[in-house]
């Protein structure tokens, strides 16, 4: 279904960056569930602007509202509708943005697609609406519960973390601002975002995610292959470029006689190259996936470009914007995948008539 | 909708490996196309088994009937069904296969999901599937008929086409085995699957595909961005590990200085890192994305496995297999390409009510 | 999708009776109408308790706020967002009802499928939902606006509105209480429902709908067919028993002689006993259909009925329930219509390559 | 999702009345189920022509063909393909129909809306897609073994069945050629159908659906309650003019007092007016639906009507139709009945955290 996430779970949003709110309605959420609305409000933290130095600076409470789908603190099945008021959207004068199209925004496309857009703070385009993922994912977490989903920053710029996700301890992730759970890259990475702050720039990188104990089973077989589901909703982020999961890129350059994940008695496999999928469906070990994302296009220095009639214009970021997005797009990462596994979770109890 | 590509123009399809036919259902495509059949036949013919040295030398005609939806050569805009006979498929002897599972196949999964499978040539998890996504792929291409879609092998194993897409000269696809246009890599592609098959083992690669003349405003604005619906859709792909476009997993890497494109006067831009799509929707400018293939799973050696009982088995692919998967699935990388740009441009379609 | 109405243009609702709010997303509406709220609000108006005598004396401002999807007056392609706050929803004690099942009501099955359920005041059962309908609706006929719809009551228990709709005057509904245009037959509808009010009864009733001006083609052939996406949507309304367009059910008993519809020269046809459409979609005669409606099942007299744990209860209806729900009922018949239709509108846009 | 039916649960379908075949698509059928072929044809067989007097003496065998996701005789939970081919498609000179436009038949629409359309036989309106539908109920049939749905013509023009159907005993609903249970009024709809046949005139008449044993709970709260989906599905049906459920038109007549259902102490009802739904779930109480079929279009005498020009011309029926399509609609009814519920049963199992 367009612009909606999810098959039977589903997630349909709304919200631009300066209307009066965002939010957004969750569609077949099992009912039963005893909410855990502090859990949210945390996800909800860790995305938020103004949570470190190393991001922007802009200060929004980002305070969920449930409005319906929850009864006396467990959800009861029926639609979950939430709202997260914006707080300044009045505040700012958005006229220079009205008329001239800044590079590597979506200023020009929404124009041109729709014929008039909500220019203010990129309206619809704006990278805010990955709360109202966050929110939905942070639910899904709970529906999940026994299931185990950690994200982190693997790359910013050309500092990679070099071990391998087996050799980290995950929760050591929020104890850096960068959320790289390496403490020894993690100074470099917050070292080397200062310093593209400084200068007004802005830098690039990857979020590596790993999900733990996911039952065999879970993806169907031809369209909604698992990887296929989560790399959907991945791309979907606003700076995405990118997505492998399992040797990804690195696996195209093998042989298949290095490739092949030999199996042990239990099932489970000697290497784990396949990532946790194979055929589209989750076979028990852990799935893991890379999101590569670009370095935000909002830099705080005058770049030549055009006003929308195609004349030269000087645009420059002003204000409060985040050096590397990448710390605060970890909870985003997490959410999505938590959301499209539900998703699917769900689904699977429907593939037998033995579970009837 | 589970199991099915595309929102408004929808690919629904069905087939195993060894049962009768393969088949699909496309619904919602336009009416008054003259449908060029030899189109469709050739592309299926470029994916279809045995047509060089360096890919399986199975025999299959793969040849695609039209059962509705067509009528005096003309699409009538009603739903158009085909299928695609398997022809040798009850030819041979899959006991082997009942019992065992294959290291980095879907086996194992299938079992445990569903509780039972159809074994014979991997069934429902085979590659013969993308046969259904060609035929669509192939109608789509036609609708489309102003749009350049042009994919090819930009690598195999640790051999890269080092020119940028620009240098390339597509017309020169299809003058090689390996379907890459610059021949002199394409040799050495070539020379290294020949080794590869001479040692029973097989080899992974990447797709590069690069779409030209897309108009401004194609793809819609929170989860069926452009990229979101591109990258599901190559992420079904059997053998696919990754996905990436315009700058990708490179622009990672990179500071906003350098990644931003900046405008030209005529709206489009002097770099193109974007790859041709901003805010989920196009913007004109090519687009291009690459995607990573594992190295075939069945190589023609002994491996150590398990059965299904979890005992130890030996198991070896045996007769005639690809490879490398990479020269076949170049046309199924633009048959997917074009069938999800075509559901997003018929959904453009009803962006304004000045179009109404 | 499930829960959700219409199949590009589409709605997705929440909210229960004593919920916060009520609210939804309407996905796929074209940018570039200016929005006229008055006439959003008028169609609340006319849907909302307290409006007359013979309806509930409930008071609920019932007032849309748009959230998203406007700017400057305009809509803007992206999701509109909108909530209609409940303004005394915490004002009752609901304990009566907490563990007694009222007759007709959906308390049992709500708390058998779901295992728990918000029973303040009908939770999601409630038709306070309908106003997300309404809204959306309204939305939709400004967007149809060459397409008039009209829904009138045409019955009320055994008084019947015998004049046939072509005899009436539009124009004359809203003139009565009851929104029946003929005022002799309003008056004698008028009265039945006081006479049932002062019992502490309530009554049932159909609603017919006509809409002139569609253009011929909008509906698909298979499963969307254009009075099945209109039926769907009506069945869906709270008390609604039955759907019949064109001829109905009197068409059953007719031969086909005299149920034909003959052609003019100019493709109109000298009866219209098909009701506007044939195998599916519209042929450009008026669509008009009619919908059955159960009397309300809160009557505010004492019931014998069982609690939830089968031993035997007596419930009551108290305070400010509707003797007759059909003249507030009118406007969500038109809004689900302008909806249903509007969504195949949008379509049908995209059904012939010509049109690209 | 356009032109499917089923939200989790999906059949999708192509063909024409004189295409080469007819064919489906079933995704999301759950694995394990061993098929009874025979019942599928069974079911078939209830519906092809030429199997009585009273019915049209075309002959077609209408055998069905899996091509996929049946296994060693079981469903393997991946899409079940089928198809069934035409037998005699190019018999026929179709000329006349190519240029005129018959009366209550599409063909003036389907030219309208796609600018061509194949006319042989009705081409995608004919109701020989019915052929597709009852393959994929007579498997939700199997799926749901324990629920037992009947159909029966319950009127035939003027002349009712008028025992309540309690009083029937539907396993003599096969005993008589109208399939009315009632042997005597069967023999006064079998009179009139052969009056009406031959005046070359045909006529309408209704069946009634009854569905027992469905547990509590089947039904989505919003968009997909369960009589909207029945609904939807029967509306669906070539010749369906209108839709009842439980007291249908009848209970608009009613007051609240007459018409509740007052609860037993173990939660059946006293009596059953809400046709076993309750809030758009299933309640535990026998469903029971209505369904009016309009006469056949096509009457065996000269009509007036325009040719695709606007000219007079004379269109008249030759050869072999059905006077009353009623008798070979109840396995249709039935059969859409069974697949819509298959897949809000399906749904349901998703419900509560509890089942996971």
């Amino acid at each position: 279904m367009l612009n909606t996430l999810g098959n039977l779970l589903s997630l349909t949003t709304f919200g631009e960056s300066h209307g009066l709110a965002y939010g957004g309605i969750i569609n077949n959420f099992p009912a039963g569930l005893t909410v855990d609305f502090d859990k949210i409000q945390y996800e909800l933290d860790r995305r938020k602007p103004g949570q470190s130095a190393i991001v922007t600076q802009r200060k929004e409470s980002d305070t969920v509202q449930f409005l319906s789908g929850i009864f006396e603190g467990k959800t009861t099945g029926t639609p979950i509708g939430f709202i997260i008021e914006n707080e300044n959207q009045k505040s700012k004068d958005y006229d220079h943005i009205a008329n001239s199209y800044r590079p590597s925004h979506a200023d020009f496309t929404y124009d041109q697609k729709y014929g008039l857009r909500d220019y203010r703070g990129g309206g619809k385009s704006s990278a805010r609406e990955t709360m109202n993922w966050v929110v939905a994912g942070a639910l899904a977490k709970q529906f999940l519960s026994n299931i185990e989903i950690n994200a982190y920053v693997s790359s910013v710029g050309e500092i990679f973390c070099e071990k391998p996700y087996q050799a980290l301890d995950f929760s050591k992730t929020e104890s850096n601002e960068v959320r790289c759970p390496d403490a020894e890259t993690a100074e470099r990475m917050i070292e080397r975002i200062k310093e593209i702050k400084k200068e007004g720039n802005t830098i690039g990188g990857t979020i590596t995610c790993v999900i733990k104990n996911v039952p065999v089973g879970i993806g169907e077989p031809v369209f909604s292959k698992l990887q296929a589901e989560l790399g959907k909703a991945m791309l979907n982020i606003n700076a995405a470029k990118g997505f492998e999961y399992g040797s990804g890129f690195c696996g195209a350059k093998m042989t298949g006689k290095e490739h092949n994940d030999l199996f042990n008695e239990d099932f489970t496999t000697k290497s784990n190259l396949s990532g946790g999928i194979q055929g589209g469906i989750s076979n028990g070990m852990d799935i893991y996936f890379r999101v590569a994302f670009k370095p935000v296009a909002t830099i705080l220095r005058p770049q030549e470009s055009v006003d929308k009639y195609g004349n030269p214009a000087i645009v420059e970021g002003k204000g409060r914007h985040d050096p590397c997005v990448l710390p605060r797009a970890v909870p985003v990462v997490e959410s999505l995948a938590a959301f499209a596994l539900a998703d699917l979770f769900l689904i699977n109890k429907t593939r037998n008539i033995n579970n009837f």
